[in-house]
């Protein structure tokens, strides 16, 4: 390959993104593999990085390749690799532990101290043509999978992470709520339901949302009137799960969301908080409390790959719906304008590194 | 037995307390014990129905008898008791489940929503001479303890279970944080320590509590400085251990202690919420999501009298220091005075409710 | 009703099967509902009781009424019910725990020492037209469940809890062996299946029940050749499920299978023993010590009636074609006789308990 | 340090070893740290491998450095080695997994398809004076452990592992029986009380290790008597613990120890089989089987030297009593005979690789 054919997405700034060659990577290390890239989605965090130039204490201080979301060809093998070989399609896991200390070694590598997370600075991205990546976090692609669907695994892992810590399983007639409908809460509803929760409802200020979620196949929703106080809220969460949640997965980050899910959750049931506020928020804690409510969260997610490519893969959730914009690397601007934008009617944007053969 | 002798402390409403006859109990039932009462500690609880006749939703409409922190010993048995025989001293579970619910089947019987717990109205708690009780929910004492700590077992039960729900094991190397000094917060730091924490710290803002925890064997006391915001009290925390509490008891219920709880707890740890706050609070709650610190809260207890009464039994823990007052039951209005004042010294007063022989 | 209708089955003493009238049963006890009969399955164990007289160490020493595969109507209740009201249609559980011991409390009710089972002496069992029976062990059928289908969550409930037990969770991409295709290794494999097993292969020496297990969605069979060896059969078994199973379910009870599953069950896995064997066997225990292959047993099943209900009611399995045959309860004789013949073709015998209106 | 100075103790084959110099290792890998030996303990599997050439299918072919119990010194480390320095005195994991197949990522690297273990044909053991050993897999000796305490943590890590497998917890009113007090039933005798098992019994056919055991603070013994038949034994067992083992840890391998223990422990109990027998074994599976019964096996152990330094370090359990002997590396030989010999009163045999200084 050409020494200078390393085409990247480079955040140089706050709303400075450009499309840029950078250095072609080494040679792979003894467990990693060569990866050609092929689809990159692009998630909230990657718009924010972008607009803000930093979300909460990490900040881009210098050019930094963006995108974690991704699928990948492997070209060329470290010599201890035993997984993959090349021509291997797979779905990459952007966040790689150090696998040596205590807390990788108990199975927790999502909690590593020093975990190196793709485009968080100062770890760089994969939205570029060409990288090395820790074969451990490389996952296969089954033939029936194709590269975009294998480049939405990371949201999905997401959502399916959410779903294990809350203890959804199938056959418990565990009825679900979940707050918040944008792709996260979209793909948090959907997994749910496949993986076993008898009833969910899914709750949005925005009908647009909403719509599109009974279109994915949950068929209870409900439409958040501001006006209303928790107390109503939760009634009207109850008639339509017909009772309490049992499980709430909390995917917008709102105060008030945080309140209804402690307000209505059942005796003994888990919240689990997937959207994040970066603020203190005002809750009746003593309420969760006293009824053995548990407040849960999640970091990223650890062992999830595989049950997300599981379940698109045997056809129990298709994810394929969520991709409504495809971009050629060489338009990333546009592709991160159509992400960000509240009129573009964007759920998930997705850019590709190469022209289709 | 004279029909007219079930001399009883009865709260009539708010700050009216009295010592008067009640009905005897009528013969037991199927699975019931009748109890000759013995011992009866006076929980904050109990004082906060006789001082205000209400704990947030429970009111004190009709006279009740208080009282839930008991031993006693068996007088009559059921037809069909079997872990039981007349003469059987015994402490006295006050929180009893249906048995026939679901919760109750799946063995949570504290969060059966039909459960009764003495006390609380309308049910009638346990400072009188005779009563009835499932006879299922009465813990043989082994003969090395008294009834004076078999009284204890309530609230020591409320501390064990408080730690099983935190995860505490023997030898996992856990550094536990124990906030508030009370006496609930004491016991729960003395069960963590006998439970196998590796390393105990108690804080409070009171320095005399910390002084009684030290002779407790607590030896990592942190008096708190009220001018620290929660980074700086987390620094001195973190110094006191030799690093950041895996796991965090939080007895106080006050929000400034829930926030140093979110703050300091290591990535992945519990914090066990036994203190109540009966507001809102506000308080960090992303930090603990996006770290997978997990809030817990508990209900009271389920399962843990057999815990609290052997850790005692084999010298693991010893309650009796607690005990700083010991009334006769016609002195109850004193002793609950003695018990709800500042100056008093009181840890825990305990009520006695027959002659001694 | 007439003093004298209580139309029942009743097994005197070996091979002698009577239908006949029995007492009718005294009001229901405070927890207890009445029950009307409706339809009642044949349970292997209930042929082995009439045509030996007993099983293992129990013996038929007195009359005693068989059955305990049984849907029911609701037509009296307790006062203290309140999960069920005349009317009602139930499967009933046929195991019913003392809720009052340790063993109970923990929610391990099928362990309780003094569990009364129907129709295991000196227990009566339910193929009467009226009994009494504990409410919390009655499970309302949902209105598009038939009364044949609430007759089958018995021996569905073994099958769920030999599942529940083993680990199976949907997602996992779980391998699962099921050895030997009688009704309790067909209704295993199915719940396998529908509980999100990834690969079910199901094992016999009847080539007519695998067809079966064919019809009923189980794709991968294994016809068992009894001179291939241990090694050989693995072998077989590898190659049908692409690799060794992670979950071995042992529903024959034979020798060879035992040592099949310690043998071809993966390093880390699940063999759990549903059928029985009521004799010694040979095996090779330290080959799945050393490889953390643990052997669990299921002592009937606790909490699993939901769960089968849950899993029929939902359409997620279809146990209708498992019922072959069905009898008036006049000719209890000709359906245990049906039961009972290895020619008959019979998979599950039911009998209704009342005319059909 | 001298290029031919790594004295080491070599099998060549069977009933051949000698002390000889071997390679000097190479610079330690990014992860890796450079040891110098202190003192290695005998276990009874390297004194097999002398004696037969050979455990089950692990064959000696070559010349191997035997020895898998150690402790020793760092002397380097490695670029990205973050968890120790140079000075630090370790325990030595003897077995590595990988840490880049799912077995490893999900924790469990006993089980890992590549565990490369000390001493196990073709790997390389740690008697000699310097190896390379991944820094992950050395743990760290508090001040107040000694390098001979240090070089029994191997041994003990199987004891505390057997223990957590069998869900040993302190305060749970656990009985315990350990069958076979050899060594490692002794280590997990007391491992389980240290543990918070409320009782524990030892059983052997030697009356010598059942008094070295009640030294080591194993107050309850029974001497098997051969002529009893299991039910005989059982009722034994009962007598000694008051009741039947809610847990036993089996440490002899032998056919009758594990048929009393299926026989004798309590419904819905473990047995961990921690002796092998290389052989099959006639014993009644369905026994456990209907009881609830798990026989759960260990593959050496994970995640246990941690626990094992700390029940030492925190003066919980005393391990020095158990060493005997003491030899210098040049006595190797020597100190091989002494540890397989019947007569020496051996119970753990240790080499040391430097004059003390």
């Amino acid at each position: 390959m050409d020494k200078r054919d390393n085409l990247s997405v480079v955040i140089h700034k706050k709303e400075d993104l450009r499309v840029e060659q950078t250095e072609l990577p080494t040679e792979p290390g003894p467990y990693e593999v060569q990866l050609a890239s092929n689809t990159v989605g692009i998630c909230g965090s990657d718009v924010h990085f972008w607009k803000d130039g930093c979300i909460d204490k990490w900040v881009i201080n210098e050019p930094i390749v963006t995108g974690h979301e991704s699928s990948a060809t492997v070209i060329k093998v470290g010599p201890n690799v035993k997984n993959l070989k090349v021509g291997d399609r797979v779905s990459v896991e952007p966040g790689v532990g150090c696998m040596s200390c205590q807390v990788c070694k108990d199975g927790f590598y999502n909690l590593c101290p020093d975990v190196l997370f793709h485009a968080v600075p100062p770890t760089g991205g994969s939205l570029r043509r060409y990288y090395n990546h820790s074969s451990a976090f490389c996952h296969k692609l089954p033939d029936n999978m194709s590269y975009a669907e294998g480049a939405l695994m990371e949201p999905l892992a997401v959502a399916v992470y959410a779903c294990k810590r809350a203890g959804i399983t199938e056959g418990s007639g565990q009825k679900v709520m979940v707050t918040g409908a944008g792709p996260v809460g979209l793909l948090t509803a959907m997994a749910a339901k496949a993986l076993g929760a008898q009833d969910v409802c899914i709750l949005d200020i925005n009908e647009n949302r909403l719509k599109f979620a009974q279109q994915m196949g949950i068929a209870k929703t409900l439409l958040i009137n501001m006006k209303l106080d928790t107390e109503a809220l939760a009634t009207e969460v109850v008639d339509l799960l017909g009772g309490s949640p049992t499980i709430t997965l909390e995917c917008s980050g709102a105060e008030s969301s945080l309140n209804l899910a402690i307000y209505v959750t059942q005796d003994g049931g888990n919240v689990v908080m997937v959207g994040l506020n970066h603020r203190k928020v005002t809750v009746f804690l003593s309420s969760a409390a006293c009824r053995e409510v548990n407040l849960l969260g999640i970091k990223r997610y650890r062992h999830s790959f595989p049950l997300a490519i599981y379940l698109v893969s045997s056809g129990k959730l298709d994810v394929k719906p969520l991709i409504t914009h495809t971009y050629r690397i060489e338009e990333a601007v546009q592709a991160f304008e159509t992400a960000s934008s509240q009129t573009s009617g964007a759920i998930k944007v997705q850019i590709e590194c190469f022209e289709r053969p």
